[in-house]
């Protein structure tokens, strides 16, 4: 039996427009409706038919609905929860898909106090954003954490669950607090790395931008692809998990102090020690089908 | 007219076998010689068929040649030349791979006071290494940074260029020092974060290692990539280009506490600038060439 029948979709960019695909695809039978606070992405949603219907609306988007889920900025999860409030089923299941968990779990409930709340995060994306740039196999083999307010309803629970494995997602769920951990260590202290290397090579005086562009291919090129993603987001995200960043944050700049003191002192050993250590991690990852063994990111060099 | 006819490689690891299997394509009527100090290389190199000779001593794959390369680990690079010496015949141009300069023209003026020395730098690579993780096309459309000493003869500049070019590369003449300070910023500086990061993740408590590789579709596999590149090599590029290294580390902490600093207080508008700004960046290196557009790395989600 389906987890639900009539979904919808609220925020069409890179993961709304995403879910929508992989909707019809793996679950032709649901009724699909979106909305986007921006009318020119409503247009194009249109054009491309992600959903059956897209409603000039948040209120008119969710009426029908047995399953809400959330797809805007982290930042705006509140607005958008706030936007559907009036007209939303009393029996609907709402979730999100908001890359930090603590901050958007507590602006749901307060939003929508007697919803029951599934917050969830796919996490899978690229740095694109925008209704063009979904497909459907994103979620595919990727992990999908749940991370349900304490009290809420097991079947709800597991009717989001069975939502994302038909999308071909793997389900884990944890507390808010620890999700927001271990993601600001994954993924958003590697992102915000990636920001702060291509601004300090952008701001050097003496090796031109155009010596950095040209000779990007040492590495370089592969920050600037992370650090290519959509500002709004990942604004969002740096202050809405603020206190797990920083933290990690912290750690991270001890380290880095540990090998700039190594370096300094000529201390190889230390280097190659590290340099092996992180190999293995390598290795754990592509054993795990977290990402394929293709050397150079699966470059072709034709 | 071939540039060079008896070409000699001394060290037959990614970079080594690469050349070898590239002059095979490209220029089929070179005389190749070969030699790695590991005897196990050799061996596989003979299997692989990527010399018509691999010799057993330094001497003896460069007592015909016209043209040698060393490419082997910076810090192998003394050793290298000097064992080189005795047998090197009087018109010999020699060349090098080393992923930095400064120290590495020094090293092969010393050991080699009277030969004709053109440096290089192919700015090409994967995380791999060995005889089997080379390939012909590796340098096709890269760039190949010489840096001569000041009075080498321009014969011999131009016919190295030359050589390179009929791999594929693309050729730019500069300082050593101005490469050294180059690549740190576009290659060594990535390369020493994504150890870092990748360091500072497998140290954490509550954050177990099972976790971070779970979870490591949303940007730390592709700082694991980096971070899975060759012990030896990269030990030898920090200590040997240390100063550029430094001097670029001390700027990205800097930056990276501006960052901190607008995370803590709030600071959104200054997030979302940087993050805008490093956007057109990536933009840039897509329009040269330096990279393909393909979304997430290219990864197929099959
Ligand atoms: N991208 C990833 O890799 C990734 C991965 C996992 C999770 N996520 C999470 O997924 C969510 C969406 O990210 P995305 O990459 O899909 O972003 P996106 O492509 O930029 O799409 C977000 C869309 O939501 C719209 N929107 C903003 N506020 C709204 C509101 N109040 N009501 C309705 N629509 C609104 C935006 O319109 P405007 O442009 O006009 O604001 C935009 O069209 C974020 O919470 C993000 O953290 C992203
Ligand atoms: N990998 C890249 O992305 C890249 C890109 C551009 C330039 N480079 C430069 O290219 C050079 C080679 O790198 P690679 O990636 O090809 O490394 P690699 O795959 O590890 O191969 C290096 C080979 O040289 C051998 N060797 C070490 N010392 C030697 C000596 N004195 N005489 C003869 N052989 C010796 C090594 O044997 P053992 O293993 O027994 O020591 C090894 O087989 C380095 O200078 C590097 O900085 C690398």
């Amino acid at each position: 039996m389906l987890p639900f029948s009539r979904v919808a979709i609220i925020g069409l960019g890179l993961i709304g427009s995403s879910i929508a695909r992989a909707v019809k695809d793996a679950m032709p039978g649901v009724a699909l409706s979106g909305f986007d606070a921006d009318a020119d992405v409503r247009e194009r949603a249109r054009a491309l038919r992600l959903c059956d219907d897209i409603a000039d609306s948040a209120g008119a988007a969710v009426t029908d609905a047995d399953f809400v889920i959330l797809c805007v900025p982290v930042g705006a999860m509140a607005a958008a929860a706030r936007d559907i409030a009036h007209d939303l089923p009393d029996d609907a299941v709402i979730s999100d898909v908001g890359s930090s968990k603590g901050s958007v779990v507590a602006a749901l409930r307060e939003a929508l106090p007697d919803a029951a709340i599934v917050p969830a995060h796919p996490v899978a994306g690229t740095e694109r954003s925008g209704p063009e740039a979904g497909f459907a196999a994103l979620f595919r083999n990727r992990w999908c954490i749940l991370t349900p307010p304490e009290g809420t309803d097991p079947l709800a629970i597991e009717r989001v669950g069975e939502f994302w494995k038909r999308l071909g997602a793997k389900i884990e769920t944890m507390e808010p607090a620890h999700h927001d951990r271990v993601l600001a260590v994954t993924s958003h202290l590697p992102h915000l790395i990636a920001y702060t290397i291509v601004g300090t090579a952008s701001d050097l005086e003496e090796v031109t931008s155009s010596d950095v562009i040209k000779y990007s291919a040492g590495g370089f090129r592969d920050f600037t692809r992370i650090a290519a993603s959509d500002p709004t987001m990942w604004r969002d995200v740096f202050l809405s998990n603020r206190e797990a960043v920083l933290d990690m944050l912290q750690r991270f700049s001890e380290d880095l102090s540990a090998l700039q003191r190594a370096i300094r002192w000529g201390k190889g050993d230390e280097l190659f020690d590290l340099f092996t250590r992180t190999r293995a991690v390598r290795r754990s990852i592509v054993e795990q089908g977290q990402d394929d063994a293709r050397e150079d990111f699966g470059r072709s060099h034709e």
